[in-house]
């Protein structure tokens, strides 16, 4: 049946929506959630029927059409849409089967990928692949091949031959920065590293908030090319590229109930990185009490898998396990983390040395994997050398960037500073309180809020002596951060 | 934070949905999908976030409704509703429990289905906890608690003491409405039986569409409370009722995948029984091709679970065994079974005689279960002497039903006999196909449309003989119907 649109102005967050009149509905034997296909010209997509509930916002024989509907199909105001019922796609025998706990094969795993990026499985089909690959978790072949899916079934970067550099972590420290150093040290050395990384979700700040205080991160994969062709990396977020798009949206539905099965979770990482074009690639996998890997035992999985999927794929893969038992650096938040980012780059007496030990670790770990005879020396004499803070000046202007001392980081306008009621020992940090903290402060959405930490394990603390200060951007929002503080104690000194 | 609410004159299909400002949502650091508590006085409600794209259709402080926040809050005009996030309901972490595998307590399974049935778990989560539940099907106590929380957490019928029956039918043949035959006779017999029904998914018509012919069946808890005071019985569509709704979303998910584990399947029907008090159940199990249940294995182990959960429940329940391998009566569609039900009933000698038989059938179960000396001659004496008819329409008037003679019941205008190409013998019946012509015909929607079918299996043919007749109420939906009919060929004969 064919119908003229007429724009809702409402965006759903991903699913493809329209809505249509009750009378519309019956005739065409639909009821709500029913899926169809809307089709104009060439031009198609699978969509859940929403019903109007009366003529006022749409009349019979129109199509309300949602924000996502008019982006795929390029709608434009009273264009005529056809709509049919839309047939079962033939991924959802497949996912039926994984359910059952069938093995699937490289062309089935393939199918179902694509139809979770052209939107023709509905949220609920994919969670139902979801929950089969959690329970019956992958076998390494469903891996790579979900794996390869994932990589191909979205955007991907063509680079000219050579290596191609990437890193990982696999979170959950704050103030984990080490991406914006290790990449410069790289490629002042030569080597190509187009990072692409995440925003925060529970954190103060993920790599492509805190990289955004300096330059712009949101950039297309056209662009990243030119980028990376010019200065030989780049550091932007990874979600607004359509690279490896289908994880997106398997890892919004995991979400919820924090599923980490090692297939989605290998998969998941290495498909961006294969989108990439990466041929070497170091995962940091931090073990601690609040992060995503909590035992030896798990990270020791973990790193076979990234080491037989990677071989796999042509990718050769360190793995390191490191302390995630307490934050790295002292800045936590956006601007924060970039200001000391900065002091490691320029060398100032002010960076904090566990960052910059760290970084230097890792970039040297990636130096001996490309076969350099003095792989610690390499890595401190770019950073020593000022060639990687050069290095970070050029990719910052080629993102769009503009050059800014650390020091005229202006940082959030009010700030409180909490101080010790006794003497004693750091024995522990709280990396799921200093979260908290944050975030109710404003990070990551207020760039200039979050914390700075004065104490780190082990240190001493006198009585009074100030342990952190946290910073908002409005007085409400930090009575309420130190509330929490107050309350929840992030330190435990002894 | 407080917004002024707009009605956005749009239904979901269920989930609650509110729409935001883009600014004010960065404000509350809201995301597209998370979840939010809506509040006005005492009021509340969980609903997800769209986000609109201009303000247009959403200004700043405005909060955009949709008709299910709507009903869920009596929201008026302008109302000012308060939105914070939502926490995460504790049920989520007892679907984890289940996905890996764990068995769940009765408080347990009580808290998923109250949290599905009070919309505090996404669309997406209600999937985990059934994808959980195929896999690892429950055991007989976690089915029980099931049942009882689904029951509990819905409408529930109350009624005086003694015997109160219900049949079920686990479906699957077309024109199977011994329903409408089996309830008058017991009530005409002096026994309570309130009967809900489904409407037709993928049949031509469920009970509760062929008994909207004759009556509403769109009725409330208390409504249905006052009919079957007063006549004993009653036949309404259990789908608005309110009666086991946790069940109704769970099946919507289960249908795309058609999953159906043993565990959700028992206790989707026997919560329902519980609901309305049900003390002895009859269930019809078909067995054949095209029906829910295919193999004589599969129907050994649901009578078993049947029969446990129900006396667990205090429900004795009967299970039989039938034949689905063909339809029951001659008429498909709900006009056309309304008139083969009151032909039965009538005793009128067009009365389809495999309905009847079927009919009485139950019916004397039912009175054995209830200790009657001779169940057969009183499932006769019943029919026989017009006690059942005078019953039925007692029934339907008490609904709000007028009483209608069989011959007055006007079938679709548009009509086409298809005639045998061959002579023979009918071998075999395709119930799918049969479905199919039915409902592309208009059934169930239209209520006249469908088919009436002169030959059953083993039946003698004749060549250019006519087999069945196809209604439509459209010439182009009757022309629709013929081409499936002729193309598919629902009857073998040879």
């Amino acid at each position: 049946m064919r119908f003229k649109c007429k724009d809702l102005n409402i965006a759903t967050g991903g699913t493809q929506v329209i809505t249509l009149h009750h009378d519309d509905a019956a005739k065409m034997d639909l009821f709500a959630l029913d899926r169809v296909n809307a089709r104009i010209g060439n031009k198609e997509t699978i969509a859940i029927v929403n019903l109007a509930e009366n003529h006022h916002t749409i009349p019979a024989g129109y199509l309300g059409v949602y924000e996502e509907v008019i982006a795929k199909l390029k709608l434009k105001p009273d264009d005529v849409v056809d709509v049919s019922l839309a047939a079962k796609p033939e991924s959802l025998s497949y996912i039926k089967a994984k359910l059952d706990g069938k093995r699937l094969k490289d062309k089935e795993m393939n199918a179902i990928v694509r139809d979770i990026v052209d939107n023709n499985l509905s949220e609920t089909e994919i969670t139902f692949f979801v929950a089969a690959c959690y329970k019956y978790d992958l076998t390494d072949d469903e891996i790579y091949y979900l794996t390869k899916a994932i990589a191909q079934n979205g955007e991907q970067l063509r680079l000219k031959n050579g290596p191609v550099l990437d890193k990982h972590c696999s979170g959950g420290v704050p103030g984990n920065r080490t991406t914006m150093i290790v990449v410069p040290i790289l490629a002042a050395a030569g080597y190509t590293m187009p990072k692409t990384s995440s925003r925060a979700i529970t954190s103060p700040a993920g790599t492509a908030d805190t990289m955004e205080v300096l330059a712009p991160v949101s950039l297309n994969v056209k662009k990243i090319k030119e980028i990376v062709e010019k200065t030989k990396a780049c550091m932007v977020w990874g979600g607004g590229t359509g690279i490896a798009g289908a994880d997106d949206k398997m890892i919004r539905i995991r979400n919820p109930l924090s599923l980490d099965p090692w297939g989605l979770l290998v998969s998941s990482i290495l498909a961006k990185k294969k989108a990439v074009g990466a041929t070497h690639l170091l995962a940091d996998l931090p073990i601690g009490h609040d992060t995503k890997i909590r035992t030896l035992r798990e990270a020791r999985i973990l790193r076979r898998k990234f080491t037989t999927i990677g071989q796999r794929l042509g990718i050769s893969v360190r793995v390191i396990f490191s302390d995630g038992d307490e934050p790295i650096g002292r800045g936590l938040g956006p601007l924060l983390e970039a200001r000391d980012v900065l002091w490691v780059l320029k060398r100032d007496p002010r960076a904090p040395q566990d960052l910059r030990k760290k970084s230097l670790h890792m970039a040297s770990v990636l130096f001996e994997m490309l076969g350099e005879e003095e792989p610690k020396r390499k890595a401190l004499d770019m950073l020593d050398t000022g060639l990687a803070y050069k290095k970070m000046n050029e990719i910052i202007l080629a993102q769009g960037g503009k050059l800014v001392h650390p020091e005229d980081l202006k940082l959030a306008e009010h700030h409180h500073h909490v101080k010790s009621k006794q003497e004693g020992k750091v024995r522990h940090i709280n990396n799921r309180i200093i979260n908290k903290i944050c975030r109710i402060a404003g990070a990551p959405k207020s760039k200039k809020a979050g914390m700075y930490l004065y104490k780190h394990m082990h240190d001493n603390v006198d009585k009074k002596e100030t342990i952190f200060t946290i910073y908002a951007e409005s007085t409400e929002r930090l009575r309420q951060a130190v509330a929490v503080a107050k309350a929840m104690n992030p330190y435990t000194i002894q």
